[in-house]
C-alpha cells in the first residue's frame, strides 16, 4: 500500500498546481471534492463521477457513524468497497455535523456528547474515537476532531476553542495507527486573523500531512472569510496540501485557488442541483422558472456534460416540476461537471502561468442579470 | 419512415415468438415494456435501459396531457426527442388513468370529463382528442380511448361499457391520421368470457394493427383473469400482436406468454423497486429487512445486472434506510433487468421449442419461504 504524499508541481503567483498521492491513487490539485455524505454522492454512480473527472470524494463520519455504523462498514470491507468507489476518499471528523445538526451537545475536555439528529440516541465522540471510526471507514485522508468555533464568537471564546482544538489534534495524532491514512490538522480561530495565524503555526509545529482551514463560510461576510484565509495560508508550509473546508461558490473556488488553496469541498453543487439551481459560466439558472418551459436549449450552450448534450431546459424543467427522480440526477451531473471543469480550467491556467487572465475572464463571463437569480 | 408490422416467427404450443416493426425500430416479442409515465422511466437514463436490452417503453397520455402538455412535447420535437429515447414508444389513451386517478369524472357518449388529480382543472377527453394528443406525442403505437370497465360490474354494465368502447374505437380509427403510428383495439367485457369473446370479434372485424386486452388485473382473482385472457385470445388473429395491459407479476408474464400474449406492461418492477422490493428467480426480497443489514451478497447470486455485480445487500439496505436517491435507481436497474431477462429467457425457450420445460423450471426455482415476503 502506497502512503500519502504531496508534490507542489508549479506555482503561478500564489496559485498552486500539485499532486496528492494516496493509497487509492493520485489527485490533481487544486481539486473540488464532491460530497458523498452517507457513502453516496446523491443519485450518482462511481462511473458517472469518474466520467466527469472526479478523482476524490468526501464522506461524512458523523452520518456513517450513526448509520450504518463504522463497524458494519469495516466488516463489509471498508468504505471504498462498500460504496464501490476505488479512488481516494476523505472523511471529516464528524465535529462540524455535531455542531451544526445536533441540539443537545456538551463539549468537555474529553470530547463531545451529542444526541443523534435521527432518533435522539446519545453518543460521545472523543479525539481517539473519531480517529478509530475513521480508521474503520478506511478513508485515505482523515480529519482530527475539532470544535468548529461558532460565529460570531468573542476573542476569548475563539482562543479557548482553538486551544481545545489543538489539544484534540495532538490526541488524534497520538491515537492514529501507522496505516497509510493521512491525518490533517484543522486551523480554527474564529474571525481573528492573529488567532488564525497562531493556530496555523501551532499545528505546523506538531506536524501533519496537510492543513485544513475550518470554521469558515459559517455566515460571515465574504471579505472576512478572505481575510481569514489569507492570514492562515501565510503561515502554512509550501510542501503540504491546504484544504479550505466547506467552501464554496464558484467565485470562492477561484479566490481560494488564487490564495494558494489546494482542496475544497461543498454541498453546494449537489444540493443546489436537487433544488433545481444549475451553475453555468454566466451564473445560476433556476430551472423551475417559467421562462424555460418551452426552451429547447441545453442548460449551458457548449457544455459537454451528459445532461447538456442530451436534454433541453424544457425537459429538465418538466422533470423537476413533475417531481421525477431523474431530475436531481441529471441536474447533479451538470453541476458537478461544471465544478470539475472549473477546477480543470484553473489547473490548466496555473500550468500555463496564466491564472490572472483566467480569473479576469471568469469574472467577465458572469452575467449580472443571471447572477441575481437567488439560491 | 417505416410503418408498423408484426411477424410471427415461431410458435411453441400457444406461446409465440415474434417481431414488431415500428418507425423507431424493431421489438422482439414477447416483450415487457417498462413504464415511463411522465416521459421518464423513473430514475434511469435511456442508455441504462438499452444496456439491459429494453427495446420499447410505455408513456402515459393522461399524465403528459396534463403536464407538460402534448403541444409542448410536440413543439420540442415529440416524445422521442423530448426524453431522448430513440427506440419505440407506446402510449396508452389516458382512459385507465381517468378511471383510476380522477374523482370527478363523467362519461357521456361524447367522451369523458374529469378533474385533474393535480389541481382539479376540468378536462375532456374524446376518442378524437385522445388520438390527437397521442399524435402530438408521436409514439409508435397508440391506444384508442376506452372505458376500463369497473370491477365488479354486472353483465348489463359490462356489455354497455364494451359497446361504448367499440363505438369509441371506431371514432378513433376514423380520426387517426395516416402517419405511420399503429392503432390497437382494446378488448373489454368485464369478467364475462362471452362478452370478452364478442368484444374481440367485433374489434377484429373493424381491423386494428394489434389487439390489447384491457380491464384485467383490477382486483379480480387470478383464475378469473386467466379465464378472461383465454377467452379473448381464442378470438384474436394470429398475425397481429396481442397486448395484455397492466400485467403483471413474473408469474403472470409466464402465464401470459404461455397463452400467446406478445406484449406486457406494468409498474410493478419500477414501483416495487422504489419501495425496496426486489425480484429474484427465487421470489421477492424486501431489502429493508434486518436480515440483510450485514449481508455481503448481491441481491441475486449470479445476476449480471449493474447493481448485483457491484453492490451488496448491506449497501442497498443502507441506501434505502438512509433515504438516499441512489437506492431507487439501483433497485430499479435490478428489477427491470430481472424482467427483461425473464422475457429473453422465454423468447429463447420458444425459439428452442422448450417453453414447457422453461415453465416447469421457473416454478420449481421459486422458494415458497421467500415468496411469502409481502409486497
Amino acid at each position: 500500500m502506497k502512503g500519502f504524499s504531496f508534490e507542489l508541481r508549479k506555482q503561478d503567483s500564489s496559485a498552486r498546481l500539485g499532486r496528492v498521492t494516496t493509497p487509492h491513487g493520485e489527485v490533481s490539485t487544486p481539486v473540488f471534492m464532491p460530497v458523498g455524505t452517507k457513502a453516496s454522492v446523491k443519485g450518482l454512480t462511481p462511473e458517472e463521477l469518474e466520467a466527469m473527472g472526479v478523482e476524490i470524494v468526501l464522506a461524512n463520519t458523523y452520518h456513517l457513524y450513526l448509520r450504518p455504523g463504522h463497524n458494519l462498514v469495516k466488516e463489509l470491507g471498508g468504505l471504498h468497497r462498500f460504496m464501490n468507489w476505488k479512488r481516494p476518499i476523505l472523511t471529516d471528523s464528524g465535529g462540524f455535523q455535531v455542531f451544526s445538526l445536533c441540539k443537545l451537545r456538551k463539549i468537555t475536555e474529553e470530547g463531545v456528547q451529542f444526541s443523534s439528529h435521527l432518533d435522539g440516541t446519545r453518543y460521545t465522540l472523543t479525539p481517539e474515537s473519531a480517529v478509530e471510526v475513521q480508521e474503520a471507514l478506511g478513508a485515505d485522508i482523515i480529519m482530527p476532531l475539532d470544535e468548529c468555533t461558532p460565529f460570531p464568537a468573542d476573542r476569548e471564546y475563539a482562543r479557548g476553542s482553538m486551544e481545545l482544538t489543538h489539544r484534540w489534534a495532538k490526541r488524534c495524532k497520538e491515537a492514529k495507527q501507522p496505516n497509510g491514512q493521512a491525518l490533517f490538522g484543522i486551523v480554527q480561530g474564529g474571525m481573528y486573523a492573529d488567532i488564525r495565524r497562531e493556530s496555523a503555526e501551532t499545528l505546523v509545529g506538531m506536524g501533519f500531512d496537510g492543513y485544513s482551514i475550518g470554521g469558515l463560510s459559517v455566515g460571515e461576510e465574504k471579505g472576512l472569510m478572505k481575510e481569514m484565509v489569507a492570514a492562515t495560508v501565510e503561515r502554512l508550509p509550501k510542501d503540504k496540501p491546504r484544504y479550505l473546508m466547506g467552501v464554496g461558490t464558484p467565485e470562492d473556488l477561484v479566490f481560494g485557488v488564487e490564495m494558494g488553496i489546494d482542496m475544497f469541498d461543498c454541498v453546494m453543487p449537489t444540493r443546489n442541483a436537487r433544488n433545481g439551481t444549475l451553475f453555468t459560466r454566466h451564473g445560476k439558472l433556476v430551472i423551475k422558472n417559467a421562462q424555460y418551459e418551452r426552451d429547447p436549449m441545453p442548460v449551458e450552450e457548449g457544455c459537454a456534460c451528459y445532461t447538456c448534450t442530451r436534454y433541453s431546459r424544457a425537459y429538465l424543467r418538466h422533470l423537476f416540476m413533475a417531481g421525477e427522480i431523474l431530475a436531481p440526477r441529471l441536474n447533479t451531473i451538470h453541476n458537478l461537471f461544471y465544478y470539475t471543469s472549473l477546477m480543470r480550467s484553473m489547473r490548466q491556467a496555473i500550468e500555463e502561468g496564466a491564472f490572472a487572465g483566467f480569473k479576469k475572464r471568469f469574472h467577465e463571463e458572469r452575467s449580472p442579470s443571471e447572477l441575481t437569480a437567488s439560491l
